[in-house]
């Protein structure tokens, strides 16, 4: 069998939340760990130059979300593990792949699409407040994938159709010029669990409903608190359909856990007492990691270290690629 | 007085001919020899990827026109003269940029409008064949701009509006980040010469009228006796009003030499004997260079070590600036 290389961009914009652990940091350095994998993870800070123009927040989530990964276990000596705007040739390349990109493609982008209905809902121009950057972020995306030859991209649904114009990209340019894009494929794991927030709801930064992943034990300790429960008193059973606590309890459990927890909700457990239990779940699971976490955040420039060895690494696939392409379109040294 | 930065792009898609050499080299060359001037010109061949999806085309207009420029005496002791695909910070300062551009004002541009009116004329999807790289070429030419903190932009009257987005990006970007961008005029040369082609209209490859600037004498010779005159016989005198020898006399003719043509003119001076003395005048200023051209095309590897000092040279302007345009987003080292 041969190695899939997979590629995973991390926008720098937030603070990694339990959601973003549960559904994707946890299960996707799994993933790298496995020997038919080679993982490519980079932090998407042109990405995050779209939604952000606070360069504060930019910075401080680069440093945030680098430190999370390392943290979590992430085993650079296996993943590549990189910043985006480490790499030249990106940029280069977003160009070179602009040149064989229809616009017509980027017209149709959900994204975009939904800027437009949602100023054309409120009576603006269709393209009020939609820069270059929101417009053009799939040939940026393309030119991240195409650039590492990446077979498989994991992605939810809403990003399925961002990897098949990287894919149309990639043809046009095999057909204009050389064959020297690999077509990648999205991979879309229907399991990946969603974690629910403090309301119930997705966890999301903008639902104002997080838990944080490595604040402190006491703050995770309150966050938990404030999961919303019914108004069952301790002794009356307790539903798992449609508890957050249960759900979240299943993240963290295993299965022999999640049996007891199962009883315990059958026998009327008290809504303080399942906090309570969940509380030392989460954070028998998180407490070696955030020591590692303040650890690495209170040493940022161990952090940059391990992220220009990772961009060296990574240049060893962008810079001869890049070369390729140069000389395919005619950019060539003379002589 | 202080020192005006002009800078200038030569797309890398044709070869030279006599009326680029009139309009625009031979102006730019003496301009950038001015002590209040500091001139850049660079090779634009990311813009040649637009039009141009021939490899080899690209490469060799590349060669062909940095040949021209040297052997015409263009001075890179004091001129900065590069290529735009050796200044890796383009690429990256035009993907920074398409965050503080407005897709509005791309809708706006003239070559695209154009080209969506062309579409809709054939009743084609009015972005039938229209690449993102047409679409966003002036982020890049905003970027190949405000990378050099140029004073004035040396423009035809169609390039007036892309100066004007190149200071709308800039004046967004300041004010939203840091003033970090110098403010780009356009400058109109209305006296420019606009030379006649064979056929009497403006010379231009795709009225496929030109004649070659560095061909063979003979070709030079032959291209010169085609160019249209009416049938007036030797003896009878000429109008140089509407005179397309006359036209080209003037553009190689000091004002003694204009006044004794006209005077031949008024006398009646054979059309035969007219050409010869354009073609002897047009060969005598072009055939020191010519000589020079042949030997630089021989010898692409010399060019290759001008274009790559040139490139040192401007990056010198662009690696601090765009360090500072980086810490500014928000991309930052860490530590």
């Amino acid at each position: 069998m041969s190695v899939r290389r997979v590629l995973t961009g991390i926008t720098t914009t937030g603070t990694p939340h339990l959601g973003n652990y549960v559904g994707a940091i946890r299960p996707a350095i799994g993933a790298a760990q496995q020997a038919d994998n080679e993982s490519f993870f980079f932090l998407a800070d042109y990405h995050a130059l779209i939604k952000c123009s606070d360069p504060a927040q930019v910075q401080r989530s680069t440093l945030e979300i680098a430190a999370t990964w390392l943290a979590l276990g992430l085993d650079t000596s296996r993943a590549v593990f990189y910043r985006q705007s480490d790499i030249p040739e990106i940029s280069e390349l977003t160009w070179i792949l602009n040149c064989s990109a229809a616009k017509g493609l980027m017209n149709r982008a959900h994204a975009y699409k939904a800027a437009v209905q949602a100023n054309e809902d409120n009576g603006d121009d269709p393209d009020y407040a939609v820069t270059m950057g929101l417009f053009s972020y799939p040939v940026l995306m393309a030119a991240d994938i195409l650039m590492f030859s990446a077979h498989d991209i994991p992605v939810g649904r809403d990003q399925i159709q961002h990897v098949e114009m990287a894919r149309d990209i990639a043809q046009r340019f095999n057909h204009n010029y050389e064959e020297l894009f690999v077509l990648p494929e999205a991979r879309v794991d229907d399991n990946v669990a969603v974690l629910q927030g403090l309301d119930g709801r997705k966890m999301s930064k903008s639902y104002n409903n997080t838990i944080p992943l490595f604040d402190t034990e006491k703050r995770l300790k309150k966050a938990i608190n404030k999961v919303k429960t019914n108004l069952l008193e301790p002794g009356e059973p307790k539903d798992t359909a449609d508890s957050t606590v249960f759900q979240l309890w299943c993240a963290f459990a295993d299965p022999e856990g999640v049996a007891s927890m199962e009883q315990a909700f059958a026998e009327g457990i008290a809504w303080g007492e399942a906090k309570k239990q969940l509380f030392e779940r989460v954070n028998d699971e998180l407490s070696g990691p955030r020591e590692e976490y303040d650890r690495l955040i209170a040493e940022p420039g161990h952090i940059e270290s391990v992220l220009r060895q990772g961009a060296e690494r990574a240049r060893e696939h962008s810079a001869p690629l890049m070369k390729k392409v140069r000389s395919a379109v005619g950019i060539r040294p003379m002589g």
